[in-house]
Parts: C-alpha cells; structure tokens; sequence
C-alpha cells in the first residue's frame, strides 16, 4: 500500500520528506505495481490496470481535461492547492488591470519611445465578467470587486459568491453583453472546447477586452483574430493558448493588443501538492468524501 | 467674488455647469481680477498680488511641488479627489503585480517569441514596501494585502492603517531592507528631492523591484541604471520621470527590465474636481477647516 509520483526530482524529494515524516510509503517514478494504492501524476500511463490495488488517481493539477475516463473503481481527484488559486488570482488580477489601463498601448508606445498619455479608466463601475465561479474565480471577484469593478459572474449552475450578480447556462448572452472585461476561468470539458468561437465573440460589447486564463483549447486564435481586426476585442491577455507552446512565428506574439504569458498563472506548491495527496489518502482510509474529487461525468 | 479656472476647456465645461447649477460665479482663463477671491489651477501666475481679493489657490492636482510659497493670508489647498486615490491605486496593484510576476521578462521573450515558463512567486508572505501613508498608500496596502503580501508601510510620522507595520523617519534602513518591491508614493519636498539615490538603493534587498509613482525628481534615473547594472534592483515600472516627458532615445524605454508609462496613474475627474473646489468655497465661508489644505511647512 503505497502512493506513486510520476514527476520531476524536485518535486519527489519534498513528497518523499513529507511521507517519510507522516510514515507513508512513497515511491517515485517505479514501485512494484501490486504496492500502487495511489498515483499521482499529470498523465496517467497508458493503461492503469497494471496496477491492480489502484484505488485513486491523484492530479497533481487543477485541470484534469488531459486525463483519461478511470476505470470502474478508480476514483479521481484534481490537486486542491490554495497556492494555485492564489497565483491565478494574481495573475488574472493583473491581466484584467493590464487591460484596463490600455498596457499593450502603453508598452507598444515605449517600444517607439513615446510619450503620450490617454484618458484614465476608473475601475469603479468598470464592468468584468468572470466565467467560471469556482474558488479562483470567486478570489479574483472578491479582489476585483474591492477594488471598485462590477463583477457578474458566469456559471452554468448560476451559483456564486453573495456580491457577485450570478448567471447561469441560459443566461450566457445576457452576461456576454455585459462583459466589457472577460475573464475565463473554465475547465475544459466537451461543452467549453472551441467555446470562444466567431458567434460567441460576437456577442461581447464593441471594444471588449479578454483575460485567457482557462485553458488553450477553448478560444480558437483565429477567431480573436479576426475579432481584434473587427474591433468587437481591443486587447487580450493569454496565459493558455492553443496550441502550446506558440510557435515562434505565430501572429500573437507580434500583435500590439495581444500580450502572452506561456502557462505560468499558476502550478502547484511541492509542499501543497503532497500534503493534499496525504489528505486524499486519509479520506479514502475513512471512507469520507475525498477533496477534489473529479465528477467524470461533468469532467471537474 | 468667483471661481477662476486656470486648465482645458473640456474641463471647464465641466466646471462651468455644475457652478452654474449651485450658483456659483465661475471664470475660465480671464475673470476682472478683484473678482477672484478662488483661483484653481495646477500652476499660478508668477504674481498672485494681481488678485487682491484671492482667499485660495485650489491645486486641481494631488501634488503641490510645483506651486510656489503662498504669500501671506492665502491658503493653498490640494484637490481631494478619491477617483485619482483609486486610480494611482489601481495602477501600483498592477505594477506591483507585473513585476512579482516578471511581467518584463516574460515581454522580453514574447517580442521574441520565445515560451519559457519560470517559477511563479505566491503573492503571500512576499514583502512590499510602501512608502507615503496617505490615502492612495493605504489603498494600496488594503489590496496587496487582501491578496496576502506582507505590506510593510513607511511615514515621516510613522502613522499608517492599524494592519501594515509601520516604520518612522529614524526607521528607513529596517524599512528598506526588508523592502522586496519597494512603492514609492511620496510628495515631492525639498526632503524627497533626489532621495532615491546610489546609498538609498543599496539600502534595499538584493533584487529588489521598484515600483514609482511618486514624482521623477525623486529618482535620479542614473542611480536606478547603475543599481539595475549591480543587480541590487532587478527590475522596475515608472509613472513618473525625471525629466518628463523622457526623450525618444532614453535608454529607459529601451531596458527589457524597465517599464515606463507617461505620467497615467492618475489625473482628476473634472466632475469631482469641481465638487472639492466648491467645497474648499463652502468651507472658507463658514470658516471650516479647508479639506485638502497644505501645510506649506511640510509641503504637502
């Protein structure tokens, strides 16, 4: 009975500390298979059934759209890492004041060396759109909404903070209206995948500005392309992108009102990742509920 | 008895019909002198005994380094202003941000399309420095500190919010050695002239972040090269410049690890410009204490 890391020696010398001080068995990268009761890795191998004792698969991320449909039996969790909130709160924090404060203007003119100031934008008032209302983004509309803005919120439950003027799935075009900052926070499933599609974009106010923080495969850069060259999007900010990495030549990197960031809003802490990996394990010895246990059907 | 305006005519629009509505006399750009008991502007003729009847200069900006010494019985008093407080906030949350996130290295690879994601920094527990208490300052220290930074504040006095840990004049080498991205917010008074200079940031923790929006005649931009050349300071954004506007040429614009905007932290909306002078007027007839008066002393 043990938990194998599939992942880089840094991370497996804190996980192989922090086991060892709990007197868990821990093993990295090879463990004699009938000893594997828990895995935790990014991308599982190929076929988890060499491992007959399974009993969960523990991502080390918050996203689990790469990971297979388990076998019956074998229950997945994704990492619940406060950290990464943080850091993707920070990150989306300020892309959204990046944005709003017309940065890939200002770092397009000091490229020329100019001087030239523009109309200030209040925050307060200024109306941000947050899809997805899990723990992140509840974080950054609690930030954002200190700070003044008017954060709706979008979920397809329509479930949300207090603060935070809620739509759910029938309500998408009403919130789109809105959203003169859209920032997504959503997994990718097989309703979000190519989600930011021409129509989708179409239904933002003119001059819209988007925070990409959810994953790649859900805005086809085509599509922002042709929506930047139409003006509906002044700007956006990319943390995801697809495909990744961007290839050198791609027009995103070069495009003034598009800035790109390459995957780094957030990763989870060695130390968080274990002690949620040890939470995990202790939940499933007592038959409790396990944190971050991934719906397969909903796919988070 | 009136209300001069000395600034654009978009501004005096304004101005002119929020006066109009409280009855208020009001003036732009010429008035018949013994008129003008209210001069707001954001720099005075050289000879303000041309009014004989002037009571107050209202400074239309937050900063007064650049209104000369009232004479005798003429009060100066400073425009109080919450949008500009919000606005320089929102402009140091983002910088603050853009440099714990690396925002310049990460510019840097995109002008050469290059994906490389680095460590990412937790917001929480990382030590900020602000220096200037005022409102914008304790603004400022509400946000980052919402987020989790170890806000750290410095004052002549040593008065801050009861939350950040506060240090006085006697304390400004504890304060900036601890300072791992330093905010200065400061006034521009013959003590702050030139103070960031070589011996100030060496002061500072090796590769420390320099956040300025305080004035340019602050920061001898030669120091700042010499301490970016050393390491001492790895990276910085300034709103304010000494000179401004900087020429086409200045080296700033062209250092991967500096970023500079044209003096947009902040600017006051005229509406609420208009308000505080009508207040000042309001507050000098009743002999109440003028809000935003400068204490020509002190200099701020």
């Amino acid at each position: 009975m043990g938990l194998l890391l599939l992942g880089p020696p840094e991370r497996a010398a804190v996980w192989s500390e922090i086991c060892s001080e709990v007197g868990e068995v821990f093993y990295h990268e090879v463990a004699p298979v009938e000893e594997v009761t828990y895995l935790a890795c990014w991308q599982p191998p190929a076929d988890l059934s060499v491992y007959p004792n399974l009993r969960v698969v523990i991502c080390v991320g918050a996203g689990v759209d790469q990971m297979p449909v388990m076998p019956e039996g074998i229950a997945l969790v994704r990492t619940y890492a406060a950290s990464v909130d943080e850091m993707v709160r920070d990150w989306v924090v300020m892309a959204t004041l990046m944005l709003h404060r017309d940065m890939p203007s200002y770092l397009e003119q000091a490229r020329e060396g100019l001087w030239q100031g523009g109309a200030i934008s209040l925050s307060r008032g200024a109306k941000v759109g947050i899809m997805g209302m899990g723990r992140i983004g509840s974080l950054a509309a609690e930030t954002l909404g200190g700070m003044g803005f008017d954060v709706l919120g979008w979920s397809r439950s329509g479930r949300g903070p207090q603060d935070v003027r809620m739509f759910d799935a029938s309500g998408i075009d009403a919130f789109l209206a809105e959203a003169e900052t859209l920032i997504c926070l959503l997994p990718l499933t097989s309703q979000t995948r190519g989600l930011m599609d021409d129509a989708f974009l179409a239904k933002l106010p003119e001059g819209a500005r988007l925070v990409q923080a959810g994953r790649g495969a859900q805005l086809p850069l085509d599509a922002l392309r042709r929506a930047l060259e139409s003006g509906k999007v002044a700007s956006a900010m990319l943390d995801v992108t697809d495909p990744e990495p961007l290839s050198a030549n791609h027009w995103a990197w070069s495009d003034p009102r598009v800035i790109v960031t390459p995957h780094v809003a957030g990763q989870t802490d060695a130390r968080e990742g274990v002690e949620h990996a040890l939470a995990v394990i202790r939940a499933d010895r007592s038959r409790e509920k396990l944190p971050g246990l991934v719906d397969q059907t909903l796919g988070y």
